[in-house]
Formats: C-alpha cells, structure tokens, sequence
C-alpha cells in the first residue's frame, strides 16, 4: 500500500466506495464522479502507477476483470455499449493503475473524446513507424 | 477473414498499412488518422467484434501486446505517458475489436475526453452498484 493513495486505501477499506468486484488481485468500483451511471474503475490490488508497471500476471487478471466488468455494466445499465480507457501518466488523476468502464449509448452525449484527428505529413507517418517498430525490438516479430 | 472488414484486409495484407507489429494472435499498426503522430490500434487476427468477444488467451495476448506497443509509442515519439483505449459498439467505426494506443503529453490540446463528469443523487449510486454486482454473479467473489 502506497502512502496517501486513494485506490490503495479503497483497496484497503480504509476509504469508502461502491465496490461492486473484490478479487484476489483486482477490485473493482464505482467512479465517485462518472461519466454516466455504473462507470466503474477496475485497479490492481497492489500499487503500481501505470500500465509498463504491471507484471504479466497481475496485466492478465487485470483485464481479464475489466472484461468481466465491462459485460456487467452493459448488462446492470441496460446499455448497448462500452468504452474502456485507461490513461498513463498523462490525465491520470490517481497514480495508481485503473482501468476506465463505462456504459455507452447512442447520442448518450459523451463529447468527442477522438478528436480532432490529424493527418500524416509525407514521410511522416513512414518515420514514426520505423521507430516504434525499433522501440519493439528485439521482441518484435517483425 | 470477415467479409468486408477493413482490419481483417490489413491483417491478410490486401490492405495497406502501417505495421508495427505482427504477431501469431495480435496485429499493430498506425491508425490513419491519428490523435497524434504515433497513434497504433491494436487488433487480434481473428475477427472479433468486441472485447466481450475475445477468449481468454486472445484477450490476454492482446493486452500484452498494447502493454508492449504503449511503452514503445511512448519511446518512439519520445511522450511522457500514453492513452489507451477500446470502444466496444458505440462510437466503434470498425466492428473488429481494437485497443487504441495513443502517445499523450502534458497540454497536448487532446479534448476532455471524460468529460462532462456528472454526480449520483441520494440512492443512485447504490443501486447501481447492486445491478452490477448482480450481473457479475455468480463469479464474483462478493
């Protein structure tokens, strides 16, 4: 447990919140500020800030959960979608894991969170794939 | 191969693309119209529509994969954290499940994309909270 962390202490019990999954690794809760209704954050148990932070095990049961709550929170909402997000490091309010989960509807009013979009300049795009399939290495496949 | 899907062409190669990565299970590539320079989807070579879709070891192999790709966008464009994130149906323009990986830097203009936030009145909160725990059951640990 992380000094003065909010997740750590819901985690613990120490703080409330409407925990909706708690699981050996994972726990699961509800956004004290949603988007809509249901928006649930899916965290590891143990502290760690981002997603290059997670251990294999500790990714795996992770979003093996956020699967589960996603499906949860469709069908508790009545809703005919989901968005699932999770921000490091930049607009990552707690800097404890979490994994966003929240209902989503037609026209349900959430603003164009993908936008706006840019296009690539000649070359450019070529360049900036060239370093991330160098950044890969030497794990990548190709 | 679904009949028709943009991404099944990219991962068969009919379709041209930015790869960064091709794996056994998992493909990453440049969106077209990125966010920022950098911008990757990340997709399963079989057709699956959305995260609910995905069987264990391909979700698995999946976000292990956006893990390894969100470190290297994150190295490649030299940023100081990423976004990652997954539409399932609502705002999914293509009904092939993919996890967005997005490079993300302090006032880099990207839209509130949680916003607005909005409250729970009195009650609201718990009852949700029960529909979700309800629809978790009979797996959930609570």
């Amino acid at each position: 447990m992380a000094d003065g962390c909010l997740f750590c202490s819901i985690v613990a019990g120490e703080t409330s919140a409407h925990v909706v999954l708690d699981a050996p690794m994972v726990v699961a809760f509800l956004d004290h500020r949603p988007l809509f209704a249901g928006h649930a954050l899916v965290v590891p148990r143990r502290h760690v800030e981002t997603l290059s932070d997670l251990d294999d095990h500790t990714r795996d049961e992770l979003f093996a959960t956020v699967q589960r709550v996603a499906a949860a929170v469709q069908t508790a909402t009545d809703s005919a979608g989901s968005f699932v997000a999770m921000n490091n490091v930049v607009s990552q309010s707690v800097p404890h894991a979490h994994v966003h989960v929240v209902p989503r509807n037609p026209k349900d009013g959430l603003r164009g969170f993908f936008w706006p979009r840019t296009r690539y300049a000649g070359g450019e795009a070529e360049a900036v794939a060239d370093a991330i399939r160098r950044a890969l290495a030497p794990n990548a496949t190709m």
